[in-house]
C-alpha cells in the first residue's frame, strides 16, 4: 500500500486533518498516512512549493502527495493530478507545482473531473482524498481527469541571471523554524554562474563574502569555550535542500529573533549575489 | 484492530501525547493511532464539542475516541465511556457530548469505575487508554463501568428561536485556523426556520442578506483578475460542517487577521437572523 | 519491527520531519514511527532532557528513540548512541541524557563514526536515521560506532540539597503547555531529604505551605458551584512526572496567563524548600 502524505495550510487545531484521515482509514484501512506539514501559512503558494520540493524526494517511488492549500474549485483553480519523478501529486493548478516542475518534467497531467458527481465545500476531503484512494488501488490518472499540457507557473520562485553572467538576483522565499531566511538561488546556480569566482552576497545592508558548509563553521575550536564568540553571529551557506540561506548561528525566533527579524531578510525581501 | 483517535488541550511541545502513544502501543503493538488535535483551548469544553463532532463521522464504525480536555476526576466531573452512532467515546462529562448528543441519542453509556484500582494524576494516560484498549480487544462498556442515563450539557452550544419563529439568536462558538468565525447555527435550523424567505444577518453591526456557497463565489470572474476585489471582503456561508460561518476572503489570522479580529466577532459573540 | 520515536526542535512547519519519515519508510516499509515533540525551543537541552525523560518509559523495551536538538556534529558536540533502561537514543552528546542516566546507568555508549562515509549538514536525516534503521533491523552499536565510557552531563537539572539536610534549592527547568512551571525537584528527592517534616516552599515571593495530590484538590466542593473561588488559585503538587510543580488551576498561557507569567516563575527561576 503506497503512503500518502498531506501537505495543507489546515493547522492542527480544527477538525480538518482528523477528518480527512479518518476519511482515508475507511476506505484504505491499511494506508500509511504521514503529515508533511499543516502549517504552511494561509494561502502562500511559494512556501507550499518549497516544502513539497524538499520533503516529497525522501519518500518511496509511488507515494502519493495530497496538497491542500488554497485549494477551492472555481473558474481560476482547476483541480490537477500529475505523476512526476515517479511520484503522484493531487493539488490546486495554482503555481504550487513549480518548484518541482522547473527541475524535472511531469511524466503526466490530468486536470480532475469528477467534481460533476460531487458538490463539496471541501474539496481536499471530498476530491483529493477520492483521488489519492483511487490511485492507492492502482487506478490510473485518466480515469479521474483528462489529459493536459500545460499549468500554472509562479515567477517569484525563479532568480534572475544578469546579461553578462556577473550577477544573480534573487529572493527570500521561506522562513524557518530557527528563523533563517532562505533564498531562490540554489546551489547548482551559484556554481553554473560563478564557476568558482570569489563574490559579495548583499542583503539589506549586510554583505558576505564566504558561503559555509555548516553552522559551526563560524565557531573558532581553538579558543577555550568561554571566549568563543558563538551565539548572534550572521552566516550563509546552503542548507539541506541546496539553497543559499542567511542565518544567525543558534537564534531562537520566538525570544532573541532570527536572520528574519534581526536581519530584515523577510519574505520576498531582495538578494543579490556579484561574481568578481 | 479498531482505530483510536486522540483529542486533547495537551499541546504537542510537552511529553504527554507521546506517552499516550507509547502506552497505548505498549499494550497493542497493531493499533492504528490518529490525532484529531491536541490545539484545544485549555479547558475549552465548546472547542472540543465543535472539533469532535466534526471529525468522528468521517472515521469507520467501531472508533474509539479519547478525549483529554478537562478531565481531571472529582465530585464535579466523573468520566465516561459511551456508544453512539456506532463509535466509541471517553471522555470526561462535563458537556463535551453535547453536540453529539443533540443530533444523536448514545446507544449506552456509563460511569467509569476502574478508578478505585488506579491512583492517577494522569487519568487519561491511566484510565482513559487503558478503557480504550479494552474496547479495542472486545471488551463491553458493563466491564468498566456502571450503566447511567444522565449526563452533563452544556447550554452555549444551543441557539434559541423567538417565539414568533421569525428569527434565530445564536453565538460564535469557534474560530477556526483562518480566523473565520463559526456559529452554532446549523443549516438544518436555518432551513427549517427560514423556510426560504429572505432574511438578514446581523453580527456587530455587519449585515449579511446572502449566504453563499463557497469562498470564492464573492468574486466576479468575468473581470480581469488585476481589477478584481477579492482579499479582504466579508461574507457568510454555510462551511463544511453545515454551520453558519462569517468569513473574510483569504484571511491570515497572524497577520492582517481574520473574520474574527477584523469584525471583532470573537468566541461567544452573539449573531441574530431575523426573517422576513 | 520496534517503534521508532522522535524528539526534536524542528516544529512542524518546515519539510524536516516530513523528510525524516519518507526516509525512514523508505528503508523500513514497515516501520511504526511516533512523534514525541517537535516543538523543543531551539537548541534548548534541558527542555529536551525533561520531555524525552518522561515520554520515553511509556515506550514498549527495545523502541529507539531520534533525538535531533542541537546536532550539528562539530568538535564539541560528537554523535552518540546508547542502550539504556531497554530503550536505545541516538542523539548529539551534548547533556541531554543527563536525566536519564542520573537514574539509570547505560547499559552501553557508543560514539558514532560512520560520518566518514557521509557528509551532510542534516545529520538527523543523514546519520540518526541510518543508525536507527540500522538498529531497528537488530544490527549493534558496535558496528555503528566505537564504545566510549564517559559522555556530557548538564548541572542545571540538578538541584542541591544544603550540608545539613534541612532545604533543598531548585530551578524551574520547564513550562509546560498550561504555564505550569516545573522544578527539577523530584517527589523522591523531597520525602528522602524531608522524611515527612513540615515545609515551606519559597519561589519567588510566594509560600507554599502544603503539596496537593492533584490540582482541583484545591476546591472546596461543600460550597455551591457559584460560590466556590477556583479559577486563578495557585497550588503546589508533585505533577504525573514526579517533580515539583507551580501551577495556577486552569490556567491558560495564551489569554489570562499561567504560573509561568503571572508568577513569574520562569525557566531557571529559583525555588527553595526549607524543612523544619
Amino acid at each position: 500500500m503506497p503512503i500518502i502524505t498531506l501537505t495543507t495550510d489546515f493547522g492542527t487545531k480544527d477538525h480538518f486533518v482528523g477528518a480527512i484521515k479518518g476519511t482515508i482509514y475507511s476506505e484504505l484501512p491499511d494506508a500509511r498516512i504521514v503529515d508533511i506539514s499543516h502549517q504552511i501559512t494561509p494561502f502562500n503558494i511559494t512556501e507550499t512549493a518549497y516544502v513539497l520540493r524538499n520533503a516529497y524526494k525522501s519518500f518511496p517511488e509511488g507515494s502519493i502527495h495530497i496538497i491542500g492549500v488554497d485549494s477551492e474549485l472555481n473558474e481560476d483553480n482547476k483541480h490537477i493530478a500529475l505523476k512526476l519523478d515517479g511520484h503522484f501529486f493531487i493539488c490546486p493548478d495554482n503555481g504550487l507545482i513549480s518548484l518541482l516542475t522547473s527541475e524535472i518534467q511531469p511524466e503526466k497531467i490530468v486536470e480532475i473531473n469528477i467534481h460533476d458527481r460531487i458538490e463539496t465545500s471541501f474539496p481536499v476531503l471530498d476530491v483529493f482524498v477520492k483521488v489519492a484512494c483511487h490511485i492507492a488501488r492502482g487506478g490510473t490518472l485518466e480515469i479521474i481527469g483528462k489529459l493536459i499540457t500545460s499549468y500554472k507557473k509562479i515567477k517569484e520562485l525563479q532568480p534572475t541571471v544578469s546579461e553578462d553572467k556577473n550577477s544573480i538576483s534573487g529572493n527570500i522565499i521561506y522562513i524557518d523554524n530557527y528563523g533563517n531566511s532562505i533564498t531562490n538561488i540554489s546551489k547548482k546556480l551559484f556554481n553554473d554562474i560563478g564557476k568558482g569566482r570569489s563574490f559579495e552576497i548583499v542583503a539589506n545592508n549586510y554583505s558576505f563574502k564566504k558561503i559555509h558548509k555548516k553552522y559551526s563553521d563560524i565557531i573558532d575550536f581553538s579558543h577555550p569555550i568561554e571566549q568563543r564568540k558563538m551565539d548572534g553571529s550572521k552566516l550563509a551557506l546552503f542548507n539541506s535542500a541546496n539553497f543559499l540561506e542567511i542565518s544567525i548561528y543558534k537564534s531562537n525566533l520566538k525570544t532573541v529573533g532570527g536572520a528574519s527579524t534581526l536581519l530584515g531578510l523577510k519574505y520576498r525581501s531582495v538578494i543579490s549575489i556579484k561574481f568578481n
